[in-house]
């Protein structure tokens, strides 16, 4: 279906300036014929900002736009193209009458991140083969450099034979910037919020903390498989509705277990708080082999209709009063 | 003016996979409640790929799309908002009805980037007093941390304002990887193209290249401030059409003397191989205090306008004969 925009616009927010100083200068030549030149990293850098891309629709037919959190390791071209190159959860979204609003977090994609000195740590590097166990391909032991030689779960929904296509969207990641994460969150749902929220693994947890954080900008929070939860939050006088979506596998997965166990103990906050908490548990309804990416598994375009039949519910639900 | 679109897509491409080895593991906690676990980086990652996100008019009025190569410490990001927030190069290409294809180049942005032990060398991270001159904001010594105390060009029509919004966009770069850039622009040129391609700096340099090695999947070029040419490049039979678009105060920095001067050298081989060299000098016109950033400038609408009409009549003027 064709997509009317009035405009596609970027924003790059949050973070600051912080200072380089005691580097080494490096001579490298950054251009094609050009000579070395003495490259100084010492001064002014940006640090903790983050990137949003904003589609605006001609004619929405829905008052709040949804915004889109990737996961760890991951940029917002997570909800384009489908590895396999079905349209994904961005334009299926246009075309339910929403604006969309995708981010790239702290430290990914073209939020961009800085230098080791000024973060304090390392970049980390996930290898196809963690990736593989992780986002619940197969079992470990499936996994094997050669395509041809791997072994994913029976039934399994995801295109893996774009496995390597996939795999060359992934970013490195640092461990322990999500206070900086949030705080550029924040800063972005200030300026363009209220929304309504979906937000994929790390990008969930981060979710489930933004929704105590910032509540008045949340309008509800449809979480895919989130991958942790805040500790000890400040619980707001109103919670935003939860949804939580699991797909297959999660018992074959230590991790898992233990990720979904914590994300289980805040519902049940969620719940004590006089918050919404609802999941939609897809083996346990009968629809199996779903991986860690529901917005890229085969059946992308049905798991992406029923996230936006319940968030839209969540909105025309309330009434002014109610949503106070 | 409204935009309306069949489709967006985004597409990963070009690069191999490389086996990292005899890295140390890393102890890290990756989630929000979750227990410190084993990072190991050995095994299988990609390397040299890159990104591309591409808009699909319902009815383009065009048969060519146009592609945007962005420069060196950039992102596709370049095209969109300007950092002031008006529309950019992007969405007034789409409203002329062009198809558009916004790339990310290797190692910048989506595109993701490799470990340091598989590229064999450290990014280097640009300071916002090296970016004020280098981009020709103002002199050298015109810049200041704090942006109130920064003097830029009289008459300058870059956002200055907005420079802190701009230096958000920046991200690491890598000396000498041209050839891994120009490999995996050329597998989305013979996925995608033709093309018309609009590319600026670096990009510019690297544009140069791909036209004698990808002569066929370009129809014709323009680019804007272009940071450097290729040496020696193997000359094709026939040529597309060159423009090349000059900023101003390009007099006052050294290291753009010697970029252009490096690029007229090829344009007069250009020449010399029977190709179409259009030079656009703007000061020489009267047009004043454009910075490195035509499509950021506050004249950049105008600017686009001008690109994309020359872009369109070099392919209306050629017929099918003399295409071949």
């Amino acid at each position: 279906m064709p997509v009317t925009l009035r405009a596609i616009e970027s924003v790059f927010i949050g973070g600051e300036t912080r200072c380089a100083a005691g580097l080494p200068p490096v001579r490298a030549r950054l251009s094609q014929g050009g000579e070395a030149v003495l490259h100084d990293p010492n001064g002014e850098h940006c640090v903790g900002q983050m990137y949003a891309q904003i589609y605006r629709l001609e004619r929405p037919r829905h008052a709040l736009p949804v915004m889109f959190w990737h996961g760890g390791g991951m940029t917002g071209a997570n909800w384009e193209s489908t590895p396999d190159g079905r349209p994904g959860w961005l334009w299926r979204t246009l075309e339910q009458g929403f604006d969309v609003i995708v981010c790239d977090a702290v430290e990914r994609g073209r939020a961009s991140w800085a230098m080791p000195a000024l973060y304090g740590s390392e970049p980390l590097f996930r290898t196809h083969g963690e990736g593989w166990f992780m986002f619940r391909m197969g079992p470990r032991e499936g996994y094997a450099a050669a395509p041809a030689a791997r072994r994913p779960f029976p039934g399994q929904r995801f295109p893996v034979a774009a496995f390597e296509s996939f795999a060359r969207s992934w970013v490195p990641r640092w461990a322990g910037q999500e206070a900086a994460t949030l705080d550029a969150y924040g800063s972005l749902l200030a300026r363009v919020g209220p929304v309504l929220l979906v937000a994929h693994s790390q990008g969930g947890g981060l979710a489930l903390a933004a929704a105590c954080r910032h509540a008045g900008s949340i309008r509800a929070l449809a979480l895919l498989e989130p991958s942790g939860a805040p500790q000890d939050p400040d619980w707001p006088a109103q919670l935003p509705p939860h949804l939580v979506m699991w797909g297959d596998h999660m018992t074959d997965h230590p991790v898992w277990c233990r990720y979904r166990e914590t994300v289980a103990q805040h519902g049940r906050a969620v719940r004590a708080h006089g918050g919404t908490w609802a999941e939609i548990d897809l083996p346990a309804e009968g629809i199996c082999g779903n991986s860690h990416f529901p917005m890229m598994d085969d059946n992308s375009d049905a798991l992406c209709e029923r996230v936006l039949q319940w968030l839209a519910a969540q909105v025309s639900r309330r009434s002014p009063e109610s949503r106070k």
